[in-house]
């Protein structure tokens, strides 16, 4: 069937989600419940191991991929780091690369990016590395071992839409690895689209932690995802300039 | 709940469709059945009520909801006259107005229609009005007496997406009728879109039935509409410009 | 050569200016010899013929060609009422009719505008009928004497470009007017992107009135309006979904 | 006055050209002294020493500024190669990095890039670097020494416009350096936009050289880019939702 295989793992859903933004942690297993995703991303740092109650982990359930990310690492060294003590942990071999400088637009720096997924692929990690979209370096990511390229639409929790869409084509037709489109996705047409375009999944955080009804919001960006997929893989017609009647426009009372 | 009311007439589905450019009649039930859509539209004059093979009207579920409409009137005169047949003809008190001279890109002609709308809603027909997007026409076509109001996105079977977005933005915000996005939508995105603006329902033809496997692309459609709706039920978070972190930044592996 | 022949008259420039919301009335002749505009419109209400210093004519050279526009007029009737006084007060015949009943984006009435715009050619004025872009209204338009269609690119004064692109392309390609794309033009390159398009002219206030400097930001728009008209005449390049190298990529220091 | 200033020359022209794809090389001159360009970029392969016919550079008046490009180099190495051998052959100290290893879309490889600019920066050149839009990428190329970076709007040659909009403002926001927005630009409208965008300068070849006309188009461009420029220093208006009158509506037939 069409599963989305990232390292060697399959799933059923295309729509990865994010633990950040929830105005209450008991949010999240609803949402995952209704949005019927399979891959969640946390920040290692709000995982606290001696307290229960602030532990995300306990509200995500055990059925659930964990994808922990290198979120607050500035540089791959920390990265790296970040990754291992995930690992160490007990959160598994998934790991979601995040390299940020910028403070302002949170833009992803994809050189030191490269470097830390070289060295966590060859650790066995299944890498998955944020980055700002660019073709060479998604290939070089690619080389590096990773099991996905992930290329941000606009900034982080920006809602603004696919915005850096033609490049994002681009590297889906020149890369061949699963081209996830994460960060910037405000709005379930966004999600479709991205996956019309020929993305293998998306990941959706703020738009649906920020939702009012965070539950609801995440069902919605479910059936996009899968509209879009569905579209993608049954293939859309062309689009042309001109109308193009659906009905015969002569000939009822003329008999031209 | 969430219904469609159209003429008093409940509908769960938000997603209208239509009978022509299938390349074989036969799909027309299949697509019904996965895009769970409950209304559809076929032009009077494929009705053949002396053939039953060749009759449109056999390939349509007893429970469809049929939407004649007035394809080939070049003036309000004819779209009634045409209205008429098909309510005498059995076909319901539904009525789909067109009136189209222009035979390149096929656009609507919004003067007719106010007139032709005003005869048959006096007749008690439910007449939904197909336009271009025109805040005063729109409500001139609500004084007249339509039951919605259907502005196209784009011309007539160019898959061209929703070209008219401000304007058709402009009327749901100010035109106590629902909105019906008909025309042009080329893709489940773009039918998403629709409905996140807050339409009240979409009509696609050329999209479904010039797919490679219609039911699908149906379905498809179905699922998209749904997305958009939800959204639009469940309010989306607003655009920012800059980023917006979804994890801490700061304080991991550093202490600021 | 290239002229704008409106009515009769020619004219170099083909950038149209306005009166309303400058800071000051002595910005109008300045930013008139910096844009070189040579028509401007002015509502008939804001000639003052008893107070001079009030009396926006006075600040119009007299080698300019008054615009006056309906601005007010909630119907036909109105709308010829105040053509008849803006002639009879010696405006001369060029008149722009605005009949608006939508106070909140300010949409014009096509229907109201066809009749008064009808009374008028019949009458001899030079009528530029401002509209709701529509092929078919457009098309009445040209029918009932109209000299020129004005079609709005987005909401009057909203600074927000030319949203309804695709109506206003098809009304170029399919009325044989001069189309003057008229309101929600705020920055040089949408004024450019219009004349690219093919439009005859375009009319800019706002975005020149409510700038800090409004003369530079009408020389701004008379230099994009040229290089939009020159790059029409020229005839442009076609898109291509591919890189097409401006150099060659091999054999310098390879010999492939 | 407001100069272009890189590498500490001065220029008036904010519009750089280049050599390509003219159907005859006597269309480069008329080019140049049309638009006022003052940078023109050409591939030192086009440079024949041997064979003054050949020689590109005689088509090139001695007052311009030559900006040899390293078209055809695959890594930093063959950049820097070429980048001395333009030097040592009299094209003075500007040179335009490419490093291109991809043959569709020939994206720049922005790790090669940033090495290239380091060494030339180093020896004395005035560096203009080539880049896929990446803030992070750019933040670098400054570090390196480049006298200006110059993004890509579009796959070279394509004419598509500027499609990594998002991308290049949050560079011209981030960046202090002269952002120059290359390839891509495939209309006035769109250079024009691009200045508007707060980008120093943009460099126009494939829309120039390919338009039936390149001296007229060339001029276009400049008019463009001047008007880009002007609009951006008098500062536009901002948008608003909704419509702002520029006339007062009420009161001239009324008295509400």
């Amino acid at each position: 069937m069409d599963k989305l295989i990232l390292g060697g793992v399959e799933f059923e859903s295309r729509l990865l989600t994010g633990t950040g933004k929830f105005s209450s942690k008991d949010e999240i297993p609803k949402m995952l419940k209704a949005s019927e995703s399979q891959i969640i991303t946390m920040a290692l740092r709000r995982v606290n191991f001696n307290n229960s109650d602030e532990n995300i982990l306990n509200y995500i359930p055990k059925n659930i991929t964990l994808l922990p990310n290198t979120s607050g690492a500035r540089n791959a060294e920390e990265a790296i780091k970040i990754a291992r003590i995930a690992r160490a942990a007990g959160c598994g071999d998934f790991i979601k690369i995040e390299v940020i400088n910028d403070m302002k637009y949170l833009m992803p720096d994809n050189a030191e990016t490269i470097k830390a997924t070289k060295v966590l692929a060859d650790e066995g990690f299944i890498v998955l590395p944020y980055m700002t979209p660019d073709l060479i370096a998604g290939q070089r990511l690619k080389e590096a071992g990773a099991a996905a390229v992930m290329p941000l639409g606009s900034p982080i929790g920006s809602n603004r839409g696919i915005e850096t869409k033609a490049m994002i084509e681009i590297m889906i037709e020149n890369i061949d690895l699963p081209i996830i489109v994460d960060a910037g996705i405000g709005k379930p047409s966004q999600a479709a689209e991205a996956m019309e375009m020929g993305a293998a999944a998306v990941l959706v955080n703020t738009a649906i932690a920020c939702s009012p009804n965070p539950a609801e919001m995440g069902e919605a960006f479910a059936l996009a995802v899968k509209a879009g997929r569905m579209a993608y893989k049954a293939k859309m017609a062309e689009e042309s300039r001109y109308a193009n009647a659906s009905s015969p426009l002569t000939g009822f009372l003329h008999n031209n």
